[in-house]
């Protein structure tokens, strides 16, 4: 039985260099906020508690947090990291577990790094902390952590109190740590502010227990695994990196990514085996694909479900409740929104589907529009089973075109259709015969005099 | 007089990383299965046969090679690399000239290497067989070769029997061959299998020839010639080879790719010069663009032949049978199938343009549609030169657009309309005052009392 | 006060490598003729005058500099870069200050770098003349530039000249030049041609000075800033490398580019803070997008202005002219030319809006169309304030639909509408029952038939 697990989260500070009006820890990566990929990590510990520290825009990040269940602690003055820590005790008062301490802005930790923290912590020689170490490509201006070969650590220092011996150690601390609850708030209590910041400084903990004779631990991770973010660049950079582990395990898992680089999952997309994805695709949030589909080139997904070999695009848009049965078609300049398309059924080219339901092997043709909606409420259109439209049709919901009805090309229907009927809808058609050769006469002239 | 040519294909086994219903050697690189590329390459050295040895998936990969006059031959258990080529002899009864043993799922050896290969064996030296040979980036486990300064071998070691001194050698075995057919079989008889697979290792053959007192060679080529692909990312990777090579041909050829790395072709597209691709290009079978044409960002071409000066996209999707004549423009969100725009003709906006002929001049409103298909049968529409067809009109085929001849605007268009006339086939316009406002009150009052 | 500056531009080389029609520095880098991207850079210097030195392709050179008032010189014979420059005296004639001298396909030298060397031509030290270096990371056979430390030229040798040790040299010569105009003109006038090619070389000049005991001095740029255009591969690698530097400033100024390599810039785009960039958008010139705007994916901008919080795409294609109010929406399969959105407007899908006003908070519906031309002249569309247009219409201008009106869908709509009227311009709508399976049954006899 492993020892309740408690997760603090930093989200104070606001990053300027974000220059954002947004609170950097609620830019997404993946379509979701960096915040909420940590939240996501720490709940498969199942931690009895989680307490975000908030600051700048507390607003901001208490709403995102707030349909999760997850406490907030309001840092209203930046002291530092010791005491950012110290605003969560409160939340955490009567817990007696494992802490973990993470940053909402280094968002791509690991559940197995972090179970690994908690575990070195409940290992037999009991280190008072946990440290997480990695080993940047340029190990720069961290702080270093001078550990033995069992990772007891011998020292931790900053980098511009660091001797040159110290300096050329490579393992550099992340600010990660797990730590006893009942330690950590203790050993906080006696951190000072006597340095040029006058900030309060958590790995001061470190230290602190070693003076009381109790040796803490570090272990290592990826430097990956603890890019932070700071500005749009660095975004950008662990956006990068966590797409390039998506694609690799879409193809691990057997589906074809011509040109994986060019392919952009949400966090949540989920794509079965022998499907084969076409360059540039976008993956919004909340997609499902079944096995040997094919998503072509230039689409565009969120909220979709594709069906077991359906097709879709090239530049087809699926927006959510979009739902493509077996074998079913969406083609190029296709958008789909809440609609159904059953299976076997096409809608190929230049058509907007929007609250309408398409019954099984139905043929909705080029330039279909549902006309969906009427300035205040969306309707719903409903075509039946084996249905065939006939192209640039629009049908004016609500309104039900009956199973094996066909519609004529160009019709505007505003009425239900009954099964197995032709409708049609349109004008009659009238020739003025040489009247083309007459106007293009008139323009010329027109133009000639101007 | 070179000696007659015949080459072995391995193609037996199944690839079970790349997790796919497909077998491996079909998977395609540039729009055509691996395999093909393969025996493309061989075809140009004129071989007398060309046999495939297939296994797992036989039926997939003999329908594949079927239309190609290739042979195939079954290796029913998979015995080894020395068993598969053994399969092979019964279709090489009565041939006695030179064979390349080559390998399904390394795709993409040149024809100039197989050309190399055999022109080693018919050196003065004869060696008994030719290695292909390759320095990999990471050597790791490959199988080494170790050979004199002239490319004798002196011993060939698999890593895991390798001593350090030969570990530290960094030409490893491809297992790509060249033999006589004379040879070949008779040194294959005499291969065991007393090994820890109990299989027959086609490298064998090298040590038995040299117990014989027959040396063989080896000869260098590029690692990235001789990738093999065993699992979807290694597919990617070879793609992503193949593509790189063809857009530096296109550009040293005098074509402008503004991202090249965003360009991706098939295997047989083919660029005139001073051709401009914008970023976001994907070029299925069958395509050929002529000088000057200019090929916009997100267009989407298969079968499609562009004349010289034309301009596509952004955004267009040109399918099979489209064709652009000098000077023509298939503009955004325009689809073209089986189609030919005229010379100088314009279908600039939201088009669908199938099984139609466009004469020289033609202009093709927004929202134009052919209306094709009528669940059966596909018809055709033709439309003269210098027509006019207004805008969100639909022309029901089978139907003729006289040349010179206008619709009207919104018109649907279901019978032939003569030169130089004018047609309109629309409703006429209603207008109800004041209708609006009170509609909105209406929905307005609806929507407050839900 | 500083000296007086004249620019010089060696644009006589066509560049065969490019196997293009168009001369070599017309080629476009962001949208931009590489060389117009050179004479803005020294314009910021506000020269007394600028002369572009031409050769092949002479009429198509002065052309695109015409509209810039910057003077050409022909060099009608390639003899060389010190000829080259020769032939800009004349358009010098009484000029004293200092002269800047810069090559047509070396197009990304910036504004401060030119600076710096009309800084150092006129330091205490005086210079007879000042050379731009480099090091190249494979310094290859580029002439050698053999400098003290405080960067006075000991020698300048051409690499097949070059001793072991000179060539161990990794500071390189650029070929750009700084020298006070009445130097420039007296030492090229002793220029020899006593040599292989018989051609006068600019570089001799430096070697000239100090025999009259008079040094030049070197100053030293990044590598990438003095990359030439030779060839379509090294055209793409420069505009690679300055999309690079423009996507780094944007999230640098605060935008979020989630693929910051899919995205293209134009030389002149301008972006807001907190605007959201997805993958794949290009940018062509003349594009401004305002604060906390969204471009969604595969967007493809001209000429357009993009409002604060206004959204784009996915697929929306805005054409020179296109203007966006705050908050307006043009979505999916949506082209824009010389149209306005009003604030809080709304264009969402498969629709047309050319030479359009569309007022503050106006709906156009799905498969919208404005009919604008007739194949001679182009007319406007106007729609009021919160007009609703139905899908699939068609307006066929010139026509106004006044604030509040409603169109019905599907209709074309040819008169004026007023404001809060309802406008509906279809055919009627008619049902003929059982018509559709007794026609499927015709049909499949038809196809059984075949």
């Amino acid at each position: 039985m492993t020892e309740p697990v408690a997760a603090i989260i930093l989200a104070a500070g606001k990053g300027t260099r974000m220059k954002s009006d947004l609170h950097k820890v609620l830019h997404p990566i993946a379509g979701r906020p960096m915040l909420l990929h940590l939240i996501a990590a720490v709940d498969t510990l199942a931690p009895a508690r989680t307490v975000v520290v908030t600051g700048a825009a507390s607003a901001q990040v208490e709403a995102a947090v707030a349909p999760l269940g997850v406490a907030t602690a309001l840092q209203a003055e930046q002291l530092g990291t010791g005491h950012a820590v110290q605003q969560a005790q409160n939340a955490l008062a009567g817990f007696d577990g494992d802490v973990l301490i993470l940053y909402g802005d280094v968002p791509l930790v690991s559940p197995e790094t972090m179970r690994a923290m908690l575990d070195r912590l409940q290992s037999d020689d009991a280190p008072a902390t946990v440290v997480l170490g990695f080993r940047p490509a340029d190990p720069g201006a961290y702080g270093r952590v001078i550990a033995d070969r069992d990772g007891r650590i011998v020292k931790m220092v900053e980098f511009k109190d660091a001797s040159p011996e110290e300096r050329a150690e490579t393992l550099c601390n992340s600010g990660l740590m797990a730590v006893r609850a009942r330690d950590l708030f203790a050993l906080l209590a006696r951190v000072g502010n006597e340095n040029a910041a006058g900030e309060y400084y958590l790995p001061d903990i470190v230290m602190l227990a070693a003076a009381d004779g109790r040796a803490s631990a570090v272990i290592e991770t990826d430097a990956h695994e603890v890019a932070g973010v700071n500005s749009r660049a660095e975004l950008a950079a662990v956006e990068h990196a966590w797409q390039q582990r998506r694609r690799a395990a879409a193809m691990a898992d057997g589906a074809t990514l011509i040109a994986p680089e060019t392919v952009w999952f949400a966090y949540d997309t989920a794509i079965g085996r022998d499907v084969t994805i076409e360059p540039n695709v976008v993956f919004g949030r909340g997609v499902s694909v079944a096995g040997k589909a094919v998503i072509h080139a230039f689409s565009h997904l969120e909220g979709a479900t594709v069906g077991e070999g359906a097709s879709v695009g090239p530049y087809a848009r699926l927006r959510p409740g979009a739902v493509l049965g077996k074998g079913a078609r969406a083609g190029n300049f296709v958008e789909m929104k809440q609609a159904v398309l059953g299976a076997g059924a096409k809608a190929n080219h230049l058509t907007y589907l929007g609250d309408a339901e398409v019954g099984a092997g139905a043929n909705i043709g080029a330039g279909t529009i549902t006309c969906n909606y009427d300035g205040f409420f969306k309707y719903r259109t409903k075509i039946g089973d084996g249905a065939f439209i006939g192209s640039n049709s629009a049908l004016v919901a609500p309104v039900a075109i009956g199973a094996g009805a066909i519609v004529g090309a160009g019709s505007v229907v505003t009425r239900d259709v009954e099964a197995e009927a032709l409708a049609v809808a349109r004008g009659e058609q009238q020739q003025k015969s040489g009247w083309a050769g007459r106007f293009r006469e008139r323009m010329k002239a027109r133009k000639a005099a101007k």
